[in-house]
This record gives structure tokens, sequence and C-alpha cells, in this order.
């Protein structure tokens, strides 16, 4: 049996999923990532499957959205890469604020998301050695080359400072950070928003250069941009191997 | 706070979420079902969602999915029709046990589902009029005319004896068994797989004959085959109205 609840950490709401009776007791905990235009509560299945597993589960609303959301979808739209950057930017409050809980067991903490919450979690691996692994669905890490076709910021945006901020999150040239602990990385073929290319790409790279020794690496035929029952899957048994 | 794990209920495995300490009492009850090729556990959001809201949600694999799943994939997508057949022939044996088993309060029992959930939730609204309110998301309930469009049984099987079971549940001729008790329909308007045209079909056919007075009704412009936030919100706000 689990538990679930809403929480405030760091002044974010987030789902916490965790065994039940083990809410206040340090356990191996993931901050994991919901995608755009979506939110914590939709995404809660990765919450549900994970907590089952014996985890305990932190599910931030990015900025603007689930609780965030100020119901203005048209200006959303022009904002995917600023909610990114400001994932990033709320991440080590976020995770110290589950340190100083208590909540973490042993410094065993990773993080994963879906979509955007995919390219939250691999910018997330480029800058924090401590984050112990990560999973990366249906998402992209290469922002520099993606937001110009990914919901580009509007011509009318100051887009340099938009995306430069972005260029220290980007993986192109980083590598070397992305294989010095366990990723995963899935995506469905024929996704329709987040070509699964990217993640061909990514680990085609690491192949390359030798890198890839602690990737696992799925990719699932006629799948478009949902998360099925095996990416759930592969997710939940990568987390039990590596954290 | 909720509570949720995995329980049988008619040698069926389900998922059961409810409010926390409210295992065993009576409450009022959705059985929720999720959609084609995915699982209980990838739709278990809409559990967290409704249990949230103070109610028991029991969520079961349709045959062939999830826990019931050998992996036969392309076997699978073969019996689409069969599937949701087996989702109405399970559906009396399910509702018993969980009256028996004392965990619906005052006969406060309704039926959701999402896409081939939708199409189940609707057929069930036909035959039970004990339910007492339904919700439809993402789906339809004109199977004799959908079946030769979407996953179609294939040519070497015994068509009539697939689809023939079917049009006992099919809406067509039993509009009037949709308009005695609260029904939601929700579509997202570009719907790549169950066509949005499909709700609004029933919406105005009910409207025709003067049938839409306990209709609530919504379609989501730019939104494909998926569940966005304003969708399970809608679902949840339904509910609360009318269960």
């Amino acid at each position: 049996m689990i538990e679930l609840d809403v929480q405030q950490f760091a002044g974010i709401e987030t789902l916490h999923a965790r065994p039940a009776g083990k809410t206040a007791q340090p356990l191996p905990t993931l901050i994991f990532y919901h995608g755009f235009s979506s939110s914590k509560l939709v995404y809660s299945y990765f919450a549900v499957a994970l907590a089952q597993a014996g985890f305990r589960v932190i599910m931030p609303d990015a900025p603007e959205h689930g609780a965030r959301f100020d119901g203005d979808e048209a200006s959303r739209l022009q904002h995917f890469w600023q909610i990114l950057q400001g994932n990033f930017s709320e991440f080590p409050q976020l995770k110290e604020a589950l340190y100083d809980a208590g909540l973490i067991a042993d410094n065993r903490l990773a993080v994963g998301g879906a979509s955007m919450g995919g390219m939250t979690a691999l910018g997330i691996m480029t800058r924090f050695p401590e984050v112990r692994s990560v999973a990366c669905l249906m998402g992209s890490g290469y922002f520099s080359t993606l937001s110009s076709t990914l919901f580009p910021p509007p011509q009318t945006a100051d887009i340099d400072a938009i995306l430069t901020p972005l260029a220290h999150w980007d993986i192109t040239r980083q590598l070397s950070r992305l294989a010095d602990r366990p990723l995963l990385l899935w995506h469905g073929e024929e996704d329709d928003v987040v070509p699964a290319d990217e993640s061909v790409r990514l680990q085609q790279a690491l192949k390359r250069e030798g890198l890839d020794g602690q990737l696992t690496y799925h990719q699932e035929p006629g799948v478009k941009h949902r998360i099925t029952p095996m990416a759930l899957e592969v997710t939940v048994d990568f987390f039990r191997r590596h954290l």
C-alpha cells in the first residue's frame, strides 16, 4: 500500500507519494518532473508506480503549471524554454528542502521525468553529480538546437536572454557528465512532439565516444508521444537497480 | 491524504484508491476503466484525483491488459472489440463484489473511463440504470459504425460473432438511457485515435431529441488523444456534483 498527498517543499506545491507508514522516515527518493501543458496530477501514475516499488517520490508542478497555472494557455505556450529554465533554477532549493526534512536516505537521490520533464532530468544530470541516477522519457537534452523547432520563443521575445542560460544545461558538450552514473532513455519511435531522433542522437553520441557503459536505452515501435505500460515498467526496473 | 493498493475483486486485479483510513467503510464509489494498450497503472492518475476528492476508486485491468497481459502485442491489437466486450461482461460481477464487500455507500456507484475505457462507460450506462452517473473521455458509444475504422477485426475473424454482441451495448438506438442520469463527455478536438466527431455526434443527437438536460459537454481545442489537466478537472468536478 502507498500513501499520497499534496505537500509544499521550498514553497512549491508537490505530490508526495511513499510506501504506507513511511511519511517521515528517510527513503531512497526521486524527484520526478511532468510534461509541458500538463501537471503533476496528470503524471501522478509515475508517483504511484515508483512508490509501489518502495521509493519516496516528489513531483513538483513546473512554473505556470498545475497549482501554479493562471489559466492563460496562450501565454504559457510562448514560455516553454523559460519554464524549463525555471525547473532548473528551482531544483537546488527543492532538493535541499528534502534533505533538510530528513527524507532522503543515505544521499540516495535520483531524478526523472517525461517530455519537458525528461529534458529537465537530463539538464539536472549535467550539473548535479550527487544525483545518483536519471531517467529521461521522450525527452531531449539538445536544447540549443531543439529550441528552433519545438515551441520556439516568439520573434518579439529577447531570444538571447531566453536561450543563453539554457546553454549551461545543454548536453551537447557535456556528454561525460551523462556517462558517470546510470542513465535511462526511453522514446516512442513515432513520437509526434519530441522526435525520437533526439534520443537516438544521444545514444549514438555516447556509444561513439565509449560513454554508454551505464546507459539503459529503449525505443518502442509504433508509439507516439505517450507513456506506455512498458515505459513505466522499464522506469521502475531501472530505479530498482540504480537507486 | 489518500491510500492506494492493488486488490482482487471478482478475480480481477484492480487498483483501489480511497481517502486515507477509509479502506473498509462504505463510500461513494467509482469504477474507472483505462484505455487500449495501456493499463490501470498508467491511468492511475484518475484514481489519485478522484480519491483526493473523497471517492473510492476501483480501476480494473481490461482483459489482455496490465496484470492480465501475456506480452503478445500483435495479437492484442486484433482483439480491441472482444476486449471491450470483456469489460462489459465482467462489470456485473465486479460491481457485485464491491457491494458484497460493503464498500459502496447508499448505492452511490458511478462509472467512468477514457478512450476504450470511455466506450466501456457509455456501454455500461445503456444497460445498468442503477449506475448514478457516467463520464466518457475521448470515447464513443457508436460501436457498430466505429468498428469499421477503429481497430477493425481482421478479415480472417468471424466478424459477426465479434460485433453482434456489441450491438446490445451500442448507444445508437438507446439514447434515452444516456439521458436519465448525469453524463459527462470530454474530447480533445484534434484527437488522432478516436475522432472528436464521435462525441459531437452524440451531443448533437441528444440535443436534437431534447435529451441533453443532464449532459455536461466539453471539447478542448488543439488537443490530440491525451488527457489534459482540464479534462481531469472537469471529471472530478462532475463527480463531485453527481455522485
